[in-house]
């Protein structure tokens, strides 16, 4: 949910901004893991069969306390290879039966280290930002009215100065030109749709594309009247026509919708597999584009009036001005 | 998505319908798992870790044509154990160094079999209904408008005879009378607060509540108008307390909200814990009660006027009837 809708370039960002190198892995030693002091687990996903995982490397004491060299290591079960599933039902080292009623039965297999592979990933040395990061943070809903936008989100967002330069970097086909799936050129009703950075186009489980609206001056939902709906109509119908003719998937298998509060200030819509549970499609932060053309064609002013649901972490600035203003 | 809200009544009823007696686990051989002949993958879920499985059981001849007996096989990885994850470090049988980069490094660890438990759940004999059950089955969205609503959606709810009977015996007091969290016993504006059946109330993490209204002839968000404003008030309103109150989980952690369209067609609202991803919150089946509230006060007839997005499977008979209808 609070997950960053282009990860790889924010990780560029980071490496950018440190200066760092990065290392040919052929030289360099492996991560003394077996001498891991676990800390704490940072946070866990028993759904994704998931954890994050606070460690200490000893003997790199950094600190005068004696303290180690603190480590982020993430543990993932990985999904099932359909090539393998035989190996698994016949090479098991154990199989235990755990309740059986009817046709029903439950059973813990125990199989073979080389069929449970574990994705293991580590950052080290961590910073303090870094086990901030994975640490479980506690999420709240908003309810924004348009009062709230104006007081609060509206001056926070203006006083930050989060940089869109890879948005316009697409727009101008300065970057990712080869990838552009369609476009509309009109500056005023037009945009680029590019696949999300989170798909790899290996598959169309997870198909993310990203739609970006040439125009500038819109931040958000918020700023959305009637004025922008042969924009938004051009982006629902050409959207879809383009994905059906480059990846064959059918309109009524996309998920078509905008976020509140986006994760950066220029209108984009977001169009997932409708099979895929894509982070951030949930009813608290998502909007179907559909119901949003339907009402601004009822209301212009809908966006303006109406209070909106979105969830903040508790860790997050705007979160902290909506406290300061007693809001939460 | 299209699970049951009710899985263990389904459960319940499918084995008193077979008049199935429960065996004794301890007099049954296990499941021949190692000579399982796998027939095809019918559902993964990569996320989830999950896979399910059509199998077929040799020598056991069930047809003319000398096909063996048909078996569902689950087989889904397992959350970490917090007080195993030591051991997951230390114990583990090989460590590959995959790729490193600066302060990241990620790598293929292979646990000991003891580690990585398979929960495995067999259905065996498995009918042609339990195969469907688990496959694979395309979704869509439908984009419904009134007119389709009052054409094909309607007919369709009064064409079915969905037994509601249990919802009935819990506003009646006829079950589940210990588990009701809280009551506003009003017939007009009142309702019933229970945990919802998947919730087991061992852990917070996935807190489920449901909310049955009192009043019997609202069928879903379609019947709703500004007469009903009260009575979604109250349930808002006092449903946010009681679970603050008996569960200590904050309103502004909860995601409260209506489905449409339902499982069941005599309204009710579900409270959930935001953190928990739970099926059915997705922006194409939920409705925030704060919004629905928000939109009748606008208007009264909106839910009369608007279109409405939901998803249907492609063998559920309602899509069958859009189907016909020319509207997929």
């Amino acid at each position: 949910m609070a997950e960053s809708p282009r990860p790889k370039r924010k990780r560029e960002e980071e490496e950018e901004a440190a200066g760092a190198e990065p290392h040919d892995g052929a030289a360099v030693p492996a991560f003394p893991l077996a001498e891991l002091r676990l800390r704490r687990v940072l946070r866990e996903s028993a759904r994704e069969k998931a954890v994050f995982l606070h460690g200490e490397v000893p003997g790199e004491a950094v600190s005068p306390s004696g303290e180690g060299a603190n480590a982020v290591v993430i543990l993932e079960k990985t999904p099932f290879q359909e090539e393998k599933i035989l190996d698994l039902l016949k090479k098991h080292t154990k199989l235990e039966l755990q309740m059986r009623n009817d046709i029903y039965s439950t059973y813990h297999l125990y199989p073979p280290p080389e069929l449970s592979e574990i994705k293991t990933t580590v950052v080290y040395p961590a910073t303090e930002k870094h086990l901030q990061k994975y640490l479980r943070q506690e999420v709240h809903l908003i309810r924004e009215t348009w009062e709230d936008y104006k007081s609060i989100t509206l001056p926070f967002i203006q006083s930050q100065s989060f940089s869109i330069q890879w948005v316009y970097n697409i727009l101008e086909k300065k970057a990712e030109a080869d990838r552009i799936v369609h476009e509309n050129p009109d500056p005023c009703d037009g945009f680029v749709l590019v696949p999300d950075l989170k798909w790899n186009q290996n598959q169309l489980d997870d198909l993310y594309l990203i739609a970006l609206i040439h125009r500038r001056e819109v931040k958000s939902l918020r700023d959305l009247t009637a004025e922008h709906l042969p924009l938004l109509r051009n982006v629902l119908q050409e959207g879809k026509e383009a994905i059906r003719k480059r990846f064959g998937v059918p309109a009524s298998q996309l998920r078509i919708y905008l976020h509140y509060q986006p994760s950066y200030y220029h209108l984009h819509v977001h169009f997932t597999a409708l099979g895929y549970d894509a982070p951030g499609s949930s009813v608290e932060r998502a909007h179907l584009l559909a119901d949003v053309i339907d009402n601004l064609a009822m209301d212009s002013t809908y966006y303006q009036k109406r209070a909106l649901t979105f969830p903040l972490r508790a860790d997050e600035l705007l979160f902290k001005k909506f406290q300061e203003a007693g809001r939460v």
